[in-house]
């Protein structure tokens, strides 16, 4: 399995759904940084399950603990280690899985790849692991912000229910005041009831996330194969449930033509901008210093309590309707997920240009 | 730069569009293979510029001669190395792009990142280098087709005009009847016309491109991080112009309920199938033995003759007409690109399972 | 920092020395595998501080706990991450070493890479950090006894103190025999006469380690960059106060000549072997089936009681003499982590060669 | 085959003894820096075959040719390629040895691995692909000269005749004036009559190189996997017929006690220092800012005309007597190869810790 993600900044995840715990290994944050951990547990909180009447109803605090790296408050260069135990685990809700693959899901291809699984919680395929990425995200995040770089996804879309092109430009400040996690008032309201309605059928329902990244400098990407926007795109893609990730104009700009498409480069009062922005913020792999701006595609989640056609471990044809705590939509909690997978990309990215040093002089300076 | 791809099965790519050669080296090959050189010409072949009227007129052969890793015929384990001399660059060509950004281009984050560029031909900016890429994706390929597994991509879309719904399933055997590599000969007349209409306007075009691989193992590819779509999906975002990516339903998907969208398992004369592949053949970030099948977006091409506002390196504001021979639409010399990335993709992950050994075991025997 | 180590079989360990815990994450153990947790806990007790008279008398019982990984007994293919809590740290005797560098220890080095240190029992720069690696070397291990591949390392010398030529071929049983893991009892009786007058003296004093691996079948090893050996070096040279590699002749070889040195091939009976194993059992970077011999020199801890000019993080000259509990003489608890190393190292080519499905495929038929 | 070295600054060697041609693609040189072409040059005739009465009598120029990376005489931070065409190959020389595996050679294991091998002139196992080594490493000197970081490695004996304790310390200036890259005239003479009288008699010898850097700054390397140390020797494990490795004090420290072996740290006129230099110029992982100073032992080579047993690809016994072209003594030759793998190492380093942008601005402003 390959459970570590990064080159220079780079962080390994740990623990099963329903395990004991689940964690995470930072290593490579530059020396000489003060967190704040209450910013951490309040990325954690965002993506905790049971904080709205969307979201799953298993309980967790998710509180963490650090059991390495920090001295005396401050990054040491030695590797971080947060770790969260689980406590709201109910595995007998998977006794009925146990012998089943539910479709869609990573039953069949982890029973298939390793030839056994664990089934309680769906071990490390649950999208309980994402709460590691939090934490690594949360700690890019902090190191990010001192150079001015801010991270802001939301809900754009649920089903059939997408955020209307007139309610552009969007105040993104709104985002946290909708439990949904949708800026527009209007839509987030429809969202809601939408998955309340699916949620009460036993069903679910995707939808798309958008995320921006202001204030990332020109120059950040590598310009073949690491291109900034592939390395943004394999991070989004390893987030459970996403199926699709398109930068700037992405599908919608391949009907373009160039004429209209290419962003318009200007200079004035000394300053380079781009009176367009269809590239997304990215050209030829490297940041511009506009705005970066992508979309992901969530598929609804594919444990649901309608009854579907599927096989069990004995190659027998049968009819399942899984219970258990599961979201009927995971876009809302989803959302810092997005969040935090940008942030860990674009401050390795951010190392590689500029050195573990350069990350940790600054800090050192203050 | 980055110019590495791959992990056991490892390419790394050089050479510039103007510059003396571009090429290849191909490291982790399994040894004892018998490669049909002639079938690498014909990958070539398909992406050369000059095939056809639609393409630009850049005319250039892409001949290539082995310099190491073969011996009495045979791959013996040892690095192959692939050089194909560039022979008809028209450098003069780009003398009025020297100092000016082209809009949407790698022009300005190049010169950004690097402190300087090679403005002839766009050095590694260019598109010639995904030459290299198709050397070792056929590489791969007469790997892989050995085990069954076969690469079909198409382009479905070009501008506005898309293969429509009713033309499905599409035969793939006629692909290589159109020029422009779309299977249904009415939506190719069209995209035909399209692209001449565009040429002649001195614009461009973007569009969509499908591909779809057949026999994959269950099993190949990793749950967290190194996803097999997620794996596919940077290798095709790290294609040039490529915007976005969807696996199975995609975009398209997240507008479905999981009651639509869960792919039935079901079994009948002990062989296990989906009813549907929504999921594009990939569940949990493993292969589930069904067809792969995703989309890839491709912007329209940045280098248009329409006169366009930007600045140059004086920083200037200044109105840029684009000279030189550029494909009006990249998507039918794409398609070969797009296979040969999802071939040296498959092959690192099947290698990776399976092992060097298991990849040279069977051609040993024979 | 770099805290991972490995390339399929992959580990990465955290922690400090006064740290709350110590542990590990193991990436890329193949599925299927049930272990001896006795065994990992037996190997930790060799390396474990206050095991007898001659290693430090910090008393820690190093007891492990297993956070993820296993279920049902038996390996997932997740990553397995184990957990030792510090029990016996006495920070207080560190405070003497809180503005003062060490002479020759990592104390200096440190404090100008990263800016601060954690100067509680060196932090990352302990030698604490081992057990770890002893974890990830005994799950190794165990795989690899299943394949009949085995591992002894025995103390050869200590300060001028060696095993006398007359005195091979030894009997390795008796290893654990010896307080100081040295098999040759009049030898390790010196030794120990040695390490005990070298502590009363608030001294401290280096040695070799000699190792030996059986049945490593031909064929593991890269011939180029990746040689066998040149990984086993590098292994070894990441461990606490190593200077020096060498491997089968090493550098008594280098006074030969090749009519003397080269070790002739003979078959018998259908058997292949070499007549002599000047090459310790690797021929152009790749093992060649006899055993893998290689020895590794130790300095003298830097930590010890006698005083020493040094200076200052006021960068002052000044007096120092340590006190806080350290080992005379590393050697003895050393064995258990070069065996460790050389474990997990051929684990990892072992892996690359047969890859993770033939890895566990032998376990799973079972 | 793992035919690339190193993390940031990263080449890739290409081709076999006896192949067209040999050839490196470095990836990650920083941009905007000038080469000085002839230093290439003159480095490889450091290393070339035939240049002096004691090596091979292989003619060959070893001229090369630069195919991508360079533009305007700047590097552009694309991968650099270099090509050096083999020309005096005498093929026929091994058809002797098709059969034959040599003794100690890297026949044996190559055929087992491989299941074939390239017999002209041993392949890739051949030290021609050295050559390529030799090119990088006059890249990351040159860079690492502007910081005013020098390498100087020497011959310090061979077979059993060492340079004397007496004579240091030497004048490393001297070192080019021997043509066995000894700098203590008269161990030269007698190493160059001891090279004669071993060639004359149709056997080998083996010695040792030490090496030196100087000026490396405080602070380059990891302190626990990725040790400068561990770095150092892995790389000149690499090289062909190393069997050993030491820093600093090496296995001859590992007899001493703490109190004599540690480096006190001085401080004078605001400058620190290091009162003595056993550490080798690292501690704890890390450079120490004094000179870095190790020792690489060489076997003597494998391949020589005395008779010797052995068996055939047949699985017979027989006697082999080698010829061809050989070296009696690679040591003289091998100088540049060892200052070569320690100059990419230091790079590699120095670009890790100050960033690819760091490396190339102060270049830039020039």
């Amino acid at each position: 399995m390959s459970n570590s993600f990064g080159t220079l900044f780079r962080f390994t995840t740990f623990g099963e759904s329903h395990g004991k715990a689940i964690g995470c290994v930072i290593d490579g944050c530059p020396p000489g940084i003060v967190f704040d951990l209450g910013f951490i547990q309040a990325e954690l909180n965002r993506r905790r399950p049971g904080q709205s009447s969307v979201t799953t109803e298993r309980n967790e605090a998710d509180e963490f603990e650090v059991l390495s790296g920090l001295f005396e408050g401050k990054t040491t260069g030695a590797p971080l280690t947060f770790l969260v135990y689980n406590k709201d685990q109910r595995s007998s809700d998977y006794d009925k899985l146990k012998d089943v693959y539910r479709p869609s899901h990573a039953d069949f291809t982890y029973e298939k790849k390793y030839g056994l699984r664990d089934y309680r919680g769906s071990g490390r395929a649950s999208a309980r692991e994402t709460l590691a990425r939090v934490i690594a995200g949360a700690v890019a995040k902090q190191i990010l912000k001192k150079e001015g770089i801010g991270f802001n996804a939301f809900v754009k879309q649920v089903g059939n229910i997408s955020i209307p092109a007139a309610a552009y430009p969007l105040d993104l400040n709104l985002t946290e005041q909708s439990i949904v996690r949708c800026p527009h008032k209007e839509t987030s309201d429809k969202i809601i009831e939408l998955i309340e309605a699916v949620k009460a059928d036993g069903d679910s329902v995707g939808g798309i996330i958008s995320c921006r990244i202001q204030n990332v400098p020109v120059g950040l990407g590598e310009p073949v194969y690491n291109k900034l926007h592939a390395a943004l795109g394999n991070a989004m893609l390893s987030i459970n449930a996403v199926k699709g990730f398109e930068i700037g104009s992405g599908f919608w700009g391949s009907a373009m033509k160039g004429s209209q498409h290419n962003d318009a480069l200007n200079i004035k009062n000394h300053k380079i901008t781009h009176l367009t922005n269809n590239s997304g913020g990215v050209e030829g792999g490297i940041s511009t210093g506009e705005e970066i701006t992508f979309n992901v595609a969530f598929k609804p989640t594919s444990t649901i309590a309608k009854e579907q056609q599927t096989i069990n471990i004995q190659n027998k044809n049968v009819q399942l309707s899984a219970s258990g705590r599961h979201d009927a939509c995971v876009l809302p909690r989803a959302v810092p997920i997005v969040e935090a997978m940008a942030a860990v990309v674009i401050l390795d990215f951010w190392l590689m240009r500029f050195g573990y040093e350069g990350g940790s002089r600054l800090e050192r300076e203050v």
